[in-house]
């Protein structure tokens, strides 16, 4: 009998996100709302960390050749949604954004001597980088149109531009920056990637931007930096930016998707436990609430068939290659980017006045995770790119 | 190499699926908005039927034993989804509602006289039947409350009452009648399973009822039957009519989501094409509109993401029978039925005044699919019925 | 003490709408749904005209001296809103498109001698017009591109072309056309209106365009028209087509949307009366559903909403002139018309089976009043158009 | 002539509106994003109160008999709506909530001493009260629940229980507590309010609550409050809580809904301006996307809507009374609360990052105004209180 169509991952990766689930939902669901009241480097963090590594789970997103675990793309989208559960999992696993994507960078570009320097400590999670691409004052969607410029000095480059919205540039230990090295090349040549030490002379972190009110700080920061005349490498070729920053969101968007639909099923799961246990009258509960029962059917379908559309997608860039699957990625990127903000949104309304507090996780996400929608390519993008492919 | 997810459909399979696509649109979909003009007794549909048993695809929803293809629920969704482009599509296959259902209910429930009589001449495509449950008095959703009443009469039972909806009830050969045996009885054992031969004394046919303004002919109608003491026999137990109204809606639902899904497919391919042709300006399509392709890819996202969720649903059905499937069988009933109501409006946005005529398939879609949010089981009481458990 | 905001009609006409409500109720709305299964010419409307009549109540659009009520644009809306219950209600005062806008522009353009040809007639409803301006193969929604040509050959111009959607050119005493005078003009003075006296030779009925699957008939219908060579004369300046249609157009879409808000308060309350009818259980009724509750709440806070902004639209009309209104008609256009057809659709949804069938008046609304998005310029040339503005 | 429907405020109000509005956008607009980031206690309010003051602006809710302006709802709605525009506004202006709503209540059952004592202060802006009638652990939707109670002892009350969001706690001169007198009354019979000086012995103010992230300061805090024993006067009744809570709530939803209005009106000024500002290319800036003009239109379209219906709502109560309105105000909280939350959202997306950031005022509006369709009875208390009465 010829294989068909088959919707249950292999035996080992099941186990593997049991396990996982088993974890976060003993050791990290139960303290991330009240972590997230507390100041970064102060958190317990470490001692998870720890035993997620005698567990052998470290790294998912790395080869096994640097300490990871070696998953494919299908297999990573899963154990990935049961991390975005909390803001905290993929931080606890090592493969936290935007580290994981830098590393699938330096894996594929860096040099040997790059690997051993920026990759090998983060990896092992002793250090984490930051990545400087979005710039204040021009379009983030349109990475050919930036304003840091890189100037080659010698074996060298310098750089000059403002960034910001570079996650965990708060005690980071290097900067891969995007900036312009040949202003009046073709569109997509003009930028190049560098890796930039840190601290540099004459790299200021500005400010850890206040987003919806908070600095943050360390990792769970986002820095707007001033680079005045900056000494850089270069990671790959020169002029290979915008193909670097492709082959970054390519998978990241995946990754993406997966943490957010972790986070719709977190909501989800506090939005039912609250229904269930808020009284209404002596034997009827929030639960009980046609209005509330249709809102939960609604939304558990849409997360159903957005969950099986990710994955019908990390499956067909394993199979066919990330160009084949562009379109799918933008649909996604779209797509569970609106469905989290919706499922959080309702979560939020269920909790009434306790859902705008910081008693539980969900006032985090309906105001973090609202960058979804921003980042990585806003909607407006990914629908007018996909648009004009499924038109055809 | 264990096996994991694999969205591919079995090579066999998906050959059959190509084949019949490249029929349906060779014969059937260049065609179909002009046979719903024409009263459908002078539509040249029986040579297409000789074509499609002589490409060996006749009837795929029945067991081989019966002339079928025996297809398993998952290959039926997959077939069905093709033939669902169009209105003719499960006619010309053998597997119109409401025969498929009236069949699957048949082999499974009837005696093998019932079987030869009613059931074979469905089967070859000689005949067919009707199904007449709903009523115009009592609430559709609510099986248990029906009017029409069966009392036994020595060896055969007799019916009074009212039903409508019963489609395809002008020409049908049989009627298959839900009837209230024992209004004492708890809600679900109240009702039985009758066959009517037909014509029958006493049962009338007022009228086809006009749906959008058309009251339609033969298989392409919906009738209203009178029943004045109208002999019947019993299919199954007495007091079953309940049980086997839901062994016939399960599957059904799959069918109907698939051939839904089909019509999104066939709407987005009128929509894009009408898009590409239709110029603005001397270099510019209404596919280079902004607000289109937004709205296409926002609907294509759905419509991929609701295919997955529907062959996941028949896929588990499959493997762990159709109890365990229920909720996810109440979450695609609405979802898809919603989603097919927008795929069509936009289409029909789309292509302006031509739109509302009867010049393309769409016009008939946008009136006579409305239906989907409605029949077996509106969507208030789906998202009802599978909210409650999804709160669990 | 001064004057400030005022939501009340005058008293004078308060008791007009009043009285014709009343009318409404009694004479048309019972019959109506039954009305629409008929041949328009076999429906028993003059009788309810001379009655309209009788009472001083035709042509509330026409000034007092062509025997018309004269009455401002808010006192306009207001009356529109109550006949536009029916399908009937405007042609039985007198006041039914084409002809209301077609009288307008011969109110305003005509010379003496063509309003007492054309006008006279139809403002005492004893002919009917129609207007041809649509193109099947040209975009409907840019005047600036028709293909229809207009020749001068002496004294006269001769037209070649074809139209369609000529609502109500089955019977039509005339034609008012627009066609292309002067194709290399600036854009906005390319085209003509011309006046066709029917039958005229080479003008040809071709079909009444069926619609949801209804050709039609008589004013209940929608013609496609093939000019070859047609004798046609001029209404106003030659080149000033685009300007006469922005003049017919503009007013003519306060009474469309008021004519939709009718609409949906007859949709409503059948909608309600379903509601309270249908029992679902011994001592509940539909209107007990909380969902529908719901959406009736919030429909219902929307088809306020919109009325209060359809009449402030008038108001500014009548205060300011159509040109500071010009972004508010946009508005309220898109903003209605997309009102209309959710109040339509959820009426539907609630009448169960019976929605679907032309047993109400509401399976017409939803088949023939989905063009609302559709004529005198789509959602999508109107949203563009006041985004614009409202940008600013 | 007789008077007719009027869309115009009266010149002075019209006067006084504008002025207000100058003012705002000259001395509150400019600044309120980074007073947001500021400890309420430092901002530079007291200067602009005075200056208010001096303009003859106080207190726009209060009678003139004591210092404010004794406007009418209407009037008072459009200057709430400019005031709204600013986080600030309303207490720059002296009629913050939970002031305004306190004054009120003061204003109506207080004795001539508690008045002296409670409304005087704070009519005059040297003092601050705060309202406690919401509770963490009973449904903040259903008055007659609540937990908090309240015993006789001599000839004052003593009470125990705890509150949340009480708005304002953090420094306020008194509380007015609601709190259950006689639990066994008729349901809308068993608490009354009662007067709490502050600080009080057994009062406690045991946080102020992290609303996404904030505990905020000062007025700009909510309150979580324990009461263990606190001595209380009576205001009103006993047994009129319920009344006195119905009587505050009125009016208030037409504060709120104006405020609201005035969100609105910053965030589609905020986004218009970034649209016009933000460069794409060379030629082109965001405001000439087209999913971008459309997402106006429609807004705006809602919006100007809306606030026609919320003046109307006001209106109809100054005419015809609370009672009158009721199912008017339930529509128009649910209604403009939502759109409120979609506007905010839109200008967040349009800002893209920088929508996330402090840096303008929108993400506070994003994150603090979410409460807007949870406070005062959320959407689907009064979705479904509507829904029943327009359905009869």
């Amino acid at each position: 009998m010829m294989a068909a169509m088959d919707f249950s991952p292999a035996p080992a990766t099941q186990a593997l996100v049991d396990a996982i689930r088993a974890f976060m939902a003993a050791e990290v669901l139960p303290h991330d709302a009240e972590w997230l009241q507390q100041p970064f480097d102060e958190l317990p963090l470490e001692p998870l960390r720890d035993h997620v590594r005698a567990q052998g789970w470290w790294a998912p997103s790395l080869p096994r050749a640097w300490g990871g675990l070696g998953l494919d793309l299908v297999d990573l989208a899963l154990v990935g949604e049961v991390l975005g559960q909390s803001p905290f999992g993929h931080y606890l696993f090592g493969c936290q954004a935007p580290d994981a994507g830098n590393m699938e960078l330096l894996l594929a570009f860096g040099t040997p001597t790059q690997q051993e320097r920026f990759l090998r400590p983060v990896a092992e999670g002793r250090q984490r980088g930051c990545f400087a691409m979005t710039e204040p004052d021009t379009p983030g969607s349109n990475p050919t149109q930036l304003a840091c410029r890189a100037r080659r000095e010698g074996d060298h480059f310098v750089l000059d531009g403002r960034k910001w919205f570079a996650t965990g540039a708060d005690g980071a230990a290097y900067a891969l920056v995007m900036a312009v090295t040949n202003p009046d090349a073709p569109p997509h040549q003009r930028a190049s990637v560098f890796l930039v030490p840190l601290p540099a002379p004459g790299l200021t972190l500005v400010r850890n931007i206040p987003i919806m009110g908070h600095g943050g700080q360390g990792w769970a920061s986002h820095g707007e930096l001033q680079f005045d005349g900056v000494q850089a490498e270069l990671l790959g070729e020169e002029g290979a930016g915008f193909m670097l920053g492709q082959a970054r969101l390519g998978p990241g968007r995946i990754h993406h998707c997966m943490r957010w639909l972790g986070v719709c099923e977190r909501a989800f799961a506090l939005m039912a436990a609250r229904a269930r246990g808020r009284s209404l009258t002596a034997d009827k509960t929030l639960a009980d609430q046609p209005l509330l029962q249709a809102a939960a059917a609604a939304l558990r379908a849409r997360i159903d068939a957005a969950r099986l559309l990710v994955l019908h997608t990390a499956w067909t860039i394993e199979k066919q290659g990330f160009k084949e699957a562009r379109t799918q990625v933008s649909l996604i990127k779209f797509h569970v980017a609106q469905l989290l903000q919706d499922v959080v949104d309702q979560a939020v309304q269920v909790h009434g006045a306790l859902g705008l507090t910081s008693d539980t996780v969900l006032a985090y996400f309906y105001a973090h995770e609202r960058g979804a929608r921003i980042y990585d390519g806003p909607d407006e993008v990914h629908l007018l790119a996909a648009g004009k492919q499924v038109l055809r």
